[in-house]
């Protein structure tokens, strides 16, 4: 999910880039090596820029992924952007409630 | 990642231009507001850049702080830097843990 700040006065479309959507890994509750080896395909697969994306309690997950991505398997890896946002949730009870995500972007 | 800025100014009182380990808040399990005040009251002592740290599954809440400081009380905030690492714990047994670690820097 693209995070739009209030400085993009001009900004009528998403800019270009070289990320897709289906790039992005989004870490939750599985198993911490799934989402690891799932980074991992992603690079064999010939991409040459992934994201891994969390919300909440799953954000330290996330950092866990790239930092095992990297010192375990791609050792070139650089985390070359950190993306942090807050979003609203619906809860269970119909109520709004914040959440902060973090979306890493790894490059080798 | 030192932020240097009006060196020399003519006040006698120059602020503290570069990040002290002191200018460090340490995100933990207490309260998440206490952070956020310890984070805001800093910047009120006039400090320009304060950074957040929080290992393991307190990095989540280190983005959360950022996001408060951010969304109520400073809305010029700019994260500037996240620096991200693995380190090592002894744990209760004796033997090693990994463990993420991750660090925002806040400048406004």
């Amino acid at each position: 999910m693209e995070h739009e700040t209030e400085e993009h006065a001009h900004a009528p479309e998403a800019r270009p880039t070289s990320i897709k959507p289906d790039d992005t890994i989004y870490v939750g509750k599985k198993d911490i090596m799934s989402y690891v080896l799932a980074v991992v395909t992603q690079f064999n697969r010939g991409l040459s820029a992934v994201k891994v994306k969390a919300r909440g309690r799953a954000i330290g997950r996330a950092v866990d992924v790239s930092q095992i991505v990297k010192n375990r398997f791609i050792p070139s890896l650089r985390l070359t952007n950190f993306d942090d946002a807050t979003e609203e949730l619906q809860s269970e009870d119909g109520s709004m409630s914040k959440v902060s995500s973090l979306t890493i972007t790894m490059e080798k």
